[in-house]
């Protein structure tokens, strides 16, 4: 069987322009690649008024428990400056032993790795004592709406349920084997705009100047730090990522300034708790009487991002420790359990079964020459074989 | 004489449509009060590339000392929206006792009085014991490149020497007989553009937030007080008046973001001695050990406004007796000695000779329906009157 390479199964999928919203003919692809196996495959088209339709997939081979999930996604990031790469993005060369290509690592190869794992066990094991699942969305790099989580409800919807999941994505910051994803932190952003009063600057008891409340404002955000990391995770942070008043005039008060910015929290906290947390933080600079002189407190607004990222952590053991098993059996090397970093499907997935992530080396993700070394994709594969072994043997005992 | 009658003087000048750059026929209108009171007037036009040419006037009445000046300005600023007029901007129609249009107040008005306040005196006394003269511009609402400096810089090469000025603007806030400003604060304003490291804001560790410097460095700016304020001045004041990052991306940390402000400075200071104070205070915020964890000061740029207006403070007693003392003995009130507000062009011509400001009520100033009480026009005359009576008597002693 063909699809046993991940080499071979990754350069079909990179040579598939599969850029967000495209299909690019990645799922037709991996369809051909997974039916042979045995896998049932449905294609799922989602739609939301004011965003692309977006092709996904899900394919189950057996239908008995212990039902185990890979999920990941085949659309990929812009190529961005198409004459700056080494090798064209969509070509799949292999050069000095690694291959570039768009989708490389952030996720195209993770997927190729665990097609050709599933491939290896059926031939090595025979069908899984259970099942084995592939939910792969069109929308993990664009806004979301029509990937993951419609998936996961159409899926549930019909009955499907899951006992764990792994993530493919590309977790170890510098070398196969540094980490596993068992959580993530959740982030929420925030819009306000403070409501001054216009003036001449000559004549600052007639006017209100919003930017002094401002400053008031998001210093009172970020400190003092909101917590000092926990057991799992590191310390919530906060970034005040813009501050804008659009005044060109140096000598007039503007009447309103606003600001944005983004808290990724702990589990010190919920998304209602944090927000209840800033919300006091920002009443009470907008309030203070030293820097208000006697006036009441400034007016503001505030929006919040219309869905919040819940804060997760997976306590499943037998799931963590499977697959942390097979990376030490594989590599040597044993993998951190992080929290750390951005936000991923997993906080989707959640929410359906205990989930984690492990996956490429990502340093040249999102990047011109996104590439990945040949031997990180056998090596994975291995990984990935192992961990289903484990997992079965684990899920059944 | 028709112009001993200050309201006929405004009519005529407010019927000049003289908005900034355009003399309008205003300076031609004043020329034609002048001469027939015995004033050699010249015309002085002033250029400078990159600004629209502007016509400025210089009327002198005698050739010996004492000499007193008469400062102001025929130019105005647009009407706004001249659909809102209840009269049109330059119509100087007369309704319930007020006449309206644009320069009514600001500064026409305090022309059209000081002219009819000559014109009696000579009337009364004779031409005066040593010289009046009028430094008119036609760029006091725009750039102020080619007015008022340059028209000293003219008159002043050619040999003319002045004892005491007396500034027509409208330094009343409330009612005739409320303020004479006998000095001004100094204006500076900077510019300053702090450079992060732009990052994810899930890897606030690889990125540099400028604008945790910004708020640290507006935060030193503002507080605390430069000062409490003098015997003369109120306490210095600085305004931020924008920040901007433009910055739209909720989970980026952006490169840089930029600020900009404006301090009003009494005379604690001088334009030197306040600029080391603010850079001072943004160095030690810059650098701040709490604030940068560590990290090395962060980088910033900082420009200043090309021209700070200098603060100053009018000493002669003389001068100031004599007006207020006109003040009061046609107003039965006694004006306050102020230095707040704006700046004026009265910051020019205090390297020539000791300056003061009284004029109409500024209420209407720059606004729709600008207009003076007719009855002002008259009291504001006799005010000059009996200043310039009360002026040669001082300067003579
Ligand atoms: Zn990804
Ligand atoms: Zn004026």
């Amino acid at each position: 069987m063909a699809v046993t390479d991940p080499v071979q199964n990754l350069q079909t999928l990179i040579r598939c322009p599969s850029v967000t919203p495209k299909e690019g003919g990645a799922l037709s692809a991996l369809t051909a690649m997974l039916e042979p196996l045995g896998f049932s495959v449905e294609r799922v088209t989602a739609t939301e008024p004011g965003t692309p339709d977006i092709e996904n997939l899900y394919a189950r081979l057996g239908s008995s428990g212990p039902h185990l999930m890979f999920a990941g996604h085949t659309d990929v990031v812009p190529v961005g400056d198409e004459a700056s790469w080494t090798h064209p993005p969509f070509s799949a060369d292999i050069a000095n032993g690694e291959m570039f290509g768009r989708g490389a690592v952030d996720m195209k190869g993770g997927i190729a790795c665990f097609v050709a794992a599933v491939a290896r066990h059926i031939e090595a094991h025979g069908a899984p004592k259970g099942s084995i699942s592939f939910l792969i969305t069109g929308d993990e790099e664009g806004p979301a709406i029509n990937g993951t989580v419609k998936l996961l409800e159409w899926a549930a919807a019909k009955g499907e349920r899951w006992d764990a999941c792994l993530v493919g994505e590309p977790t170890n910051p510098d070398q196969l084997g540094d980490m596993i994803k068992i959580g993530r932190r959740g982030s929420i952003s925030g819009f306000v705009t403070v409501h001054g009063v216009q003036g001449h600057v000559a004549y600052p008891h007639l006017a209100d100047n919003p930017i002094r409340a401002v400053t008031a404002m998001t210093k009172a955000l970020m400190s003092p730090p909101l917590d000092a990391g926990t057991a799992e995770f590191p310390p919530t942070n906060l970034e005040v990522t813009s501050i804008d008043t659009g005044n060109s005039a140096t000598n007039v008060i503007p009447a309103k300034a606003s600001f944005a910015f983004n808290v990724r929290f702990n589990d010190t906290w919920t998304a209602d708790s944090i927000q209840a947390e800033l919300i006091r933080r920002l009443n009470q600079a907008a309030n203070d009487q030293e820097l208000r002189a006697g006036r009441p407190a400034i007016r503001y607004d505030i929006t919040w991002s219309e869905r919040p990222s819940h804060v997760f952590l997976t306590r499943d053991d037998a799931l963590i420790s499977s697959l942390s098993k097979a990376v030490e059996a594989k590599t040597g090397r044993r993998p951190v359990l992080s929290t750390t970093g951005g936000t991923s499907d997993a906080r989707f997935i959640k929410d359906y079964c205990p989930v984690v992530e492990f996956g490429l080396v990502g340093q040249t993700m999102h990047m011109v020459d996104e590439r990945v070394a040949v031997a990180d994709l056998e090596k994975l594969t291995e990984i990935y074989a192992h961990f289903i072994e484990q997992w079965f043997e684990n899920a059944k005992a």
